[in-house]
């Protein structure tokens, strides 16, 4: 199996067994894993479809993604009163999805345009889109305003497969690459908290005060 | 009126009902009922378009349905005063343009791809990504984490109206038991407050307190 | 450079703007000003893209908007310092971009299907859509439910666009009285906090309180 194809199945898994994980902390029922699992496993991918005109998505003309989310379903459905604690899992998961979805994302923008600009951007919003849209739906606090760094994970692993690929590399080292950066640069921040400086250290007022 | 195009407008209409009826509950002018009203009424098929490639989306190549949704807006913008509970009218117009829309959503993926898994998801994803949007730009609590069971009735719609057309029913046969089965199930949960077992008992921890 | 062409641009730069604003009221890291201001800048045209199936949407075509977003983020980063009151510059930056994009939304509906009723609708959904998803995606209470009228300023826009387009005016004509409708309608709304009558003026009951 080709490389980029593990990435993607390995991307919707993890992204799915995250949707699990978040419905399992809201006590949702069977279906509600499948649901938030399915939008968390292929929405990075369907918006990564969309913006590149490549429609039908991907998993409608390949539906075994979709038995893989429901897989995963029942599989996070039965074992995750077994887990200590399912946000750490879903961190690390979602990590993990993070990576390969920086790389597929970058990988499909290149090939459909050739620009490293477009390369960046879609593998940065296509890695960072199922998660958004799961803690959205869940009603969890956004993984993208935790403290730690996220959003410069994807795109370091975005920018690695992008220059490596660009020098020349074979597609198996540089998507190794990329990941490798990707979830270093995510686990990192995770384990150690790393952050950026952030711009005007001023919070934001009430908008009500500003008016 | 072929059985599908008479569940579109009647999805479509239904839902931007709902649409004006939340305007109505935030205290909106009669723009933000034209709004609410047209991103709820026509954001599920426009999901289900884009996903299948069938682009320009629906209200695009046949505007007809934005003078539904207009309609619908002034409708219950000078009648709103009249209900005792816009939240209960929600509900159950809710409930239609959700079996409305599952069966539609199904048809068109089944007729796009053949493949029933994506009929059921492109069902289930349609039928409840209106309200979905609705709740989201309106403030108003999810009705997908209400506790009685919803995504289940758009699953079930799909299921039964993909199974009836692979057992060679006809199209307004299929449709009608689908359309039956979804409106049976969310109607019942909404009566009786039906709902599933949920997988694990634990509530999710907050995220601070994991890490 | 086309009327249409400049409006774009101005468009995507003024969102990027509001995006980088908001992500310095958050106190997020340069990669958090690059992706709010990526996300605000390019979702409006994105969506009017997709709807339409003009893909691969705009700035996949041509990243050059790519480039503006970025240029703008740092721009943003690094003199944020220097505003008295970021939320006003948001506002009205945010009006310049509803403006702008709101004769670009429709004359793109426009050009794609000769219904002036698509016109209205394109015009208001991705005038407004840049908006929507920085207030969602950077944790703000959403702008199109603050009490002046809003939605309504890129209706009238879009409106009075289509109209002159209609009579004949030449492009360029067309494009400013747009603009400035647009703009004089939520600019008199942000100094004199211009309202419309509402619907109903009983406030939503808590869900709960309804069931």
């Amino acid at each position: 199996m080709p490389i980029l194809e593990i990435l993607d199945y390995a991307g919707v898994a993890v992204f799915a067994a995250t949707g699990a994980l978040s419905a399992s902390r809201k006590q949702l029922d069977i279906i509600g894993y499948l649901f938030l699992a399915s939008v968390t496993g292929i929405g990075g991918g369907t918006l990564r479809d969309v913006i590149l005109g490549a429609t039908p998505v991907f998993w409608v003309t390949n539906p075994i993604y979709l038995v893989v989310c429901a897989a995963v379903s029942f599989l996070v459905f039965f074992s995750a009163h077994l887990m200590e604690s399912r946000y750490r899992y879903l961190l690390w998961l979602d990590a993990i999805g993070l990576s390969s979805y920086s790389v597929m994302g970058a990988a499909k923008g290149l090939a459909a345009t050739g620009s490293p600009i477009v390369a960046l951007v879609t593998g940065m919003l296509t890695a960072t889109f199922g998660g958004i849209l799961r803690d959205l739906l869940a009603g969890e606090p956004s993984v993208l305003r935790r403290p730690e760094i996220y959003v410069t994970a994807a795109l370091a692993g975005a920018a690695v497969f992008t220059a490596a690929d660009w020098l020349g590399a074979p597609l198996v080292v540089a998507s190794t690459l990329g990941v490798a950066t990707a979830f270093a640069v995510r686990g990192g921040a995770l384990i150690y908290g790393w952050t950026l400086p952030t711009g005007d250290p001023r919070p934001g007022r009430n908008p009500d005060d500003v008016m």
